[in-house]
């Protein structure tokens, strides 16, 4: 985790997707990757996740910046979905 | 508009995105720009609308390629929102 200069907590991070998708009519394999940020509340929220777990997460996309306009994915709600298999599902630890 | 071999018509473009967005209590500016794909019937409405008319892009991300995992929004489904301040909205024309 780092701070902006206002003391503003950020984590960055690699959100990694993996889906079947139907597209023209035809099911398929989907597997893309985003990086993604969280400010604030949410970012003390990702701080605390492992690499290896599932989530929800939802925002909005925008540039990386000026020059790089590759989106970036702002979390702006998570939800853990870890331990899937035994159907616990965390709303995220404070 | 290009085909695939199996004769499966393709058009590849530039989603541009612009608005407000709220961020850790925070509204800013969002700008980014997406490549989007999309397949046929798809390919087909996508092929008529020009590069400045606005539109509401729905689909899913997949990586570009299995060495670029950059996304890129396949597009399932499209509806233009050309000549918005008269307030004619088209359901994509066929």
């Amino acid at each position: 985790m780092r701070y902006t200069p206002a003391g503003v907590p950020v984590v960055s991070c690699i959100v990694g997707h993996v889906s079947r998708q139907t597209e023209n009519g035809v099911e398929r394999d989907v597997e893309c990757e985003l990086p993604a940020v969280a400010l604030g509340d949410m970012a003390r929220q990702l701080g605390v996740a492992r690499c290896d777990w599932m989530v929800e997460a939802t925002g909005f996309l925008a540039a990386k910046s000026k020059r790089s306009r590759a989106p970036v994915l702002h979390i702006t709600n998570i939800k853990f979905l870890e331990g899937i298999d035994n159907g616990f599902q965390t709303e995220g630890s404070r």
